[in-house]
C-alpha cells in the first residue's frame, strides 16, 4: 500500500508540470518525486505585475531568502556582489517604479574586495568591461536563486529593470551606494499577489532559442512560424491581449511599433547606463 | 500516525538544510515539507571542478533542464537569449577549458527579434550598453534556471567564464555565432562528478554582502573580521588550503598576490572582450 501510495503521489506531482514533459522519458524514471517537486516549482515560477497585496513576508522568510541565494555559484569565491534590503514601500516605489512587501536591489559590488585588498596593503583594481561582466554574472545568479527561495516559500516576485528608468542616480542617493565599483543590476520585488495571474506566461523553445552543436540561423519560414505564435492566444506569449485593437495584423507588429516604438529614435553616442558604469570603472578607456 | 509520520519527514528534510535556519522562526511553520525539499536542493548547490566522469546525461534529462531553465523572468517575454547545447567533449574542453556530458553556452542573443522585426518590415535596433545589461540579466536568470533543474534531476554543475579566457573569437568560430547581437556570456557544464566535493564552500553573509535600507561601508574591523574568517578553515571560504606554504599570513594575502596577481597588471585602453562587445553593438560611442 505504502508503494500505490508513492505511486500516486509522484504521478499527482508529474501531472502537475507544465507541458507533461516529466510523465515521459528517463527523466521520470530517475527523478524521485521530491526532484520532480524542484522541477514543479520552476515550472511555476510567475511575476507578479504590481498587484502585491499588503500583506508582509516574515522577516524570518526574508533572511532564509537572502541566505539561500548565497549558495548560487560565483567567480573565485569572493561574491563580487551586494544585496540592498528594504521593507519600505514608499523608497520601493521611488526605486523601481514597483512596491511589495520587500525589494532587494542586487548590485555589482566589488567594493568589500577593495576593502579587504587595502585592508591586507595590496593594490586591486576592479575595473574594466570584464570585472563588469564577470561580476553581472555572479549579481544574476544569485537574483535568480533568491526568486526561487522566495517561491519556495510561497512567495511572489517581480524582477524589474525600474531601477535603470528616468534618472538612475537616485538609486545611488536613496540607497547611497558607492560611486565606485558598484553598479545596482536588478531589482526583486518580493511579496504576494491579490489576485493570482489569469494564465501561465508562454515560452518561445524552438528554432532561434536553443541551438544544437552549432547556431542556427533562422530562415524567414521560422520567422514567420515565430509571428504566428505571438498572434496564438492559447500560447500567451504576448504583453497585451488588445492588440488588434490599434489595427495591427500581428502580435509583434504592435510590439515593434507601440511597446518599441515608444521610446522613440534610439539615441546616439554615450547613454546614461554607460557613463554611470563609466564612473564605476566598469568601461575600459578606449585607444 | 498518519500525522506522526509527516512530522518524522519534515524533521528530517529540514535538518539537512545547512545551517539548520530552517529550523527556527516563522519560515518552518509556513513551508510545507515540499517547499523545504526546494530550499534545500538551493542549498545543496556546488560546483564541480573539472572531475567529470564519463557518465552521460540521457537526452531527455537535457530537454527537461532547457525546457525549464526557460521558464525564468525575462524583458517583455522576447527571451533576449539563446542556448548553444553541445555534447561533444572535445569541443567543450576548446570551449571552455572543462568537459562533461552537456556543454550550454548561454549567449546574449537578439538575432530572434531581430530577424522577427525583418520578416514584418519594422526597423529595430538592439544596439547600445542598456540592450546588452537588459539581455545579460535575460540570460543569467536562464542559466541559473538550468543549474538548479539540472541539479532536481541529480545532475551537477560548473558555470564557468572559460569561453572569455585566450582567444575568445574561437567561440564564436567553433560554434558559429552570429557577430552582431550575440554574445556568448557564460558556460555551464552538467555532469556526473568521479567524486563528490569534499566539503560545502562557505559563503561571506554579514557585513558588505546584505545591507539593511542603506548600503553600508564596511569598518577596518569589519575588513579584518573577513580576513579572519578566509583564514578559518571551518568557513571553507579560499579557492585553496595551502596558502601557508607560499609563506602567506592569510588566505586572502595569497589571493590577491597569488590568484590576482597571476594575470599581471592589467591591460591599459580597450581590452578585447570590449572590442567584441563593441562588435556586437553592445557598447554605446563615446561622444
Amino acid at each position: 500500500m505504502a508503494a500505490t501510495s508513492a505511486r500516486r503521489v509522484f504521478l499527482e506531482k508529474g501531472a502537475l508540470v507544465g507541458g507533461g514533459l516529466l510523465l515521459t522519458g528517463p527523466a521520470v524514471a530517475r527523478a524521485s518525486g521530491d526532484a520532480n517537486e524542484v522541477l514543479r516549482t520552476l515550472n511555476s515560477l510567475r511575476t507578479i505585475h504590481g498587484n502585491f497585496s499588503e500583506k508582509e513576508i516574515p522577516e524570518a522568510e526574508v533572511e532564509t531568502v537572502l541566505q539561500t541565494s548565497l549558495r548560487a555559484a560565483n567567480a573565485s569565491n569572493m561574491q563580487s556582489y551586494s544585496i540592498v534590503v528594504t521593507r519600505d514601500r514608499a523608497r520601493m516605489k521611488e526605486l523601481c517604479g514597483y512596491a511589495g512587501s520587500c525589494l532587494m536591489v542586487f548590485c555589482v559590488d566589488y567594493n568589500r574586495s577593495l576593502a579587504s585588498a587595502r585592508s591586507l596593503g595590496h593594490s586591486y583594481s576592479a575595473e574594466g568591461t570584464e570585472s563588469f561582466v564577470t561580476g553581472a554574472v555572479n549579481t544574476v545568479l544569485c537574483a535568480q536563486t533568491a526568486v526561487i527561495a522566495a517561491k519556495a516559500l510561497g512567495i511572489d516576485s517581480l524582477l524589474t529593470n525600474g531601477i535603470h528608468r528616468g534618472d538612475m542616480e537616485r538609486v545611488w542617493r536613496i540607497l547611497d551606494l558607492p560611486e565606485q565599483a558598484c553598479f545596482p543590476l536588478i531589482a526583486l520585488v518580493l511579496g504576494y499577489p491579490t489576485s493570482p495571474p489569469e494564465y501561465r506566461k508562454g515560452r518561445l523553445d524552438g528554432a532561434g532559442v536553443i541551438h544544437r552543436e552549432r547556431y542556427h540561423r533562422i530562415t524567414p519560414q521560422e520567422a514567420e512560424e515565430i509571428t504566428r505564435r505571438y498572434d496564438d492566444p492559447r500560447e500567451h506569449l504576448g504583453l497585451v491581449d488588445d492588440w488588434k485593437a490599434g489595427g495591427h495584423a500581428h502580435y509583434l507588429d504592435w510590439f515593434f511599433k507601440e511597446w518599441v516604438g515608444r521610446r522613440g529614435p534610439l539615441p546616439t553616442g554615450e547613454a546614461q547606463m554607460q557613463r554611470l558604469l563609466r564612473r564605476c570603472g566598469f568601461v575600459d578607456s578606449q585607444k
